[in-house]
């Protein structure tokens, strides 16, 4: 068997890049480990920048997204018993978020693939890597799929960048001492725009996914199971960190449906490309959740990747294929910044000497204070205008 | 012997407080455990911010600083083979920085105080605080001098801090693994402004006095003593670490002329005050040098301690006294945050992961890519205005 590119995954980064290779005219094979209701069910990030959403407008997938998704012109910051806005349209006129959860993009993706005719294959849990240099090739289920390009879109725990020996990947790394509980509730939101509440108790996240549906995060330890939380315990946390500010009341009416916990990690490996095999994703980068950064930089990859693959199908050039990884590196680095600095400003650490804990506050007033400082917040939050490299 | 105001340190916290108090009529006397000479030769800071020299020029004492003091508009920060100029006359139109060597504030001080016969004693090194409560003295010399209040400004090492009980004060501190080599050099500057490279081999500064007297600083280890260096070893060392971009050549004709260690700490004592003692400039806070804010938040201390004390004298009013330590703690804070980001920012440490690399040098590159940061830097380096609380 044989095919143009061979993708591993499908997630948004997989999806997104079958489905841009097919509107080029390019052939791509994706293969999943999971089940496709698997995909279309599992809970994740939901925060969308504007260059996200405009991409996925751009090809085609934006429909539900424009109809369905809610835009957001600010957040608000709670700590020290007062609620403090940013405000997107003060301090970066024209850009805001989108609220609409990662699983509709993948349904949108799964659909729109599907329709096109592309290869999606579900439920393959053997995929190895044969070759990515003369002969690239993946093997599953006893086949050979023989290819130009492998899309390691498999995320941080997939096959595609343990296959890349040792010695050709350096890797950054830091690990922070708590995790997020996520909590998916059919609640009605008790606020318009996410509140990001800097507690003593430790931060707490209240976010949405509809007008009926609520997303709560808490920060817990590390080694936290989803069962170790009651769900009179769940609510009493998230009304304690919240309900700092006078007249806010969080609404309780209403079942859990899903509770699952994230480690917070921060992961680069260097390059992302090895011979034939280009990762992108979660299986070359992970943030910190804080500053919903995770899934707007594996549309911002695979943005550079469908460019730098149409480039080389169509006109035989591979200068960008080989800057694929230093594009997409500045911005990965920038949002690692942003991602530990929004994680170091607004969580408890038991680490934390009180010296620590007076700049924390001192960073908060700041950000509430400076116009300047705010609109750091504001730029990096809806996302960083494409770069001539990454626009095409 | 009895006066208003006792204060305890002839640095240019306690001779601007003499000085302000002595043009509302209000008696001070001053105690130093230094020669006048050792005073006025004492190298020190040498970055004023705009409200430093609004404050001395409004006292009366800017004469000499406006004729003799160089005005800045920008500085540069080197990294990566490359100098960007961080242009103030853009970000924070209107404000600047001046350079003018502390020692040449305090002689302005001293002259001023002296011809208006305010009464200054030098050399008094036994100075002990008899009372901060009902019946406020102090005591040196066998003699016992009567007060309404103490003015602790006798720098991070006086007598003031300690003597204020264990339990009523809160010291919050941090510790950097590094110190700076001060270099005062006769010699050209080789720039018109300041230079921060944060070079792979440690932090250097080069910064200046005036156009025949240069001034530069290297991180070095923090046990460095003064002697471990020899000339030839810091004009090398100052040359690796600055000529890191094409077309720079630093100017080494010229004579030493001393040589110092400074520690890289941050403290901050709250509250400033306990009973009738109030603590201003280094006795209560310390910032490691690379924000320039040492110097500059002193004077803002005593701006608002000069004010508070003329409330008291001239109206009976005690409420800016009692607000005086919160009110300091706010810039106190503000200038601890940045001087932790710049020095955070600019120097190696052997701590540092591989990651925390990266992430600094992305922080570096967002600073000079992004005009909402690099406002952030510009702001706070040429000092934010004084609040309502600050200028009266």
């Amino acid at each position: 068997m044989r095919t143009q590119v061979a993708i591993i995954g499908a997630g948004p980064a997989g999806l997104l890049l079958a489905w841009l290779l097919r509107r080029q005219g390019i052939a791509a094979v994706v293969l999943e480990r999971r089940s496709r209701e698997y995909c279309e069910r599992r809970v994740r990030a939901g925060v969308l920048e504007q260059g996200t959403v405009d991409t996925l407008a751009e090809a085609g997938v934006g429909a539900r997204l424009k109809a369905e998704g809610q835009v957001h012109h600010g957040i608000e910051l709670r700590f020290g018993g007062a609620g403090h806005r940013i405000a997107f349209e003060e301090l970066v006129p024209g850009r805001g978020i989108t609220v609409y959860g990662q699983q509709e993009i993948v349904k949108d993706l799964i659909k729109a693939n599907l329709e096109a005719g592309v290869d999606l294959r579900f439920e393959i849990d053997d995929v190895a890597i044969g070759d990515m240099a003369d002969h690239p090739h993946l093997t599953f289920g006893g086949e050979r799929l023989d290819c130009d390009f492998i899309a390691g879109c498999d995320g941080f725990h997939g096959v595609s960048r343990p296959a890349i020996p040792p010695g050709a990947i350096r890797v950054f790394e830091k690990t922070y001492p708590f995790a997020w509980l996520g909590i998916l509730a059919n609640v009605r939101p008790s606020t318009r725009e996410l509140i990001y509440s800097a507690s003593e108790r430790g931060f707490a996240l209240h976010s949405m996914r509809s007008d009926e549906v609520s997303r709560f995060y808490l920060q817990v330890p590390p080694q936290t199971r989803p069962e170790d939380w009651a769900e009179d315990e769940i609510w009493a946390e998230l009304k304690a960190r919240h309900e700092t500010v006078p007249d806010f009341e969080l609404n309780t009416q209403g079942e859990i449906t899903s509770v699952d916990v994230a480690a917070m990690r921060s992961f680069v490996a260097e390059p992302m490309r090895h011979g034939r095999l280009l990762l992108a994703g979660d299986a070359a980068h992970i943030v910190p959740p804080t500053g919903a950064k995770g899934l707007n930089l594996a549309v911002a990859d695979i943005r550079v990747l469908a460019r730098s693959l149409t480039d080389y199908y169509r006109h035989g050039r591979e200068d960008l294929l080989d800057r694929y990884s230093e594009i997409c590196l500045r911005r990965v680095w920038r949002a690692q910044h942003f991602s530990w600095w929004m994680t170091s400003l607004l969580h408890t650490s038991d680490h934390a000497t009180l010296y620590d804990r007076r700049l924390q506050r001192a960073d908060l007033d700041y950000v509430v204070s400076s116009r300047a400082q705010a609109t750091t917040l504001a730029e990096n939050y809806v996302g960083l205008p494409f770069s001539a490299d990454e626009s095409g």
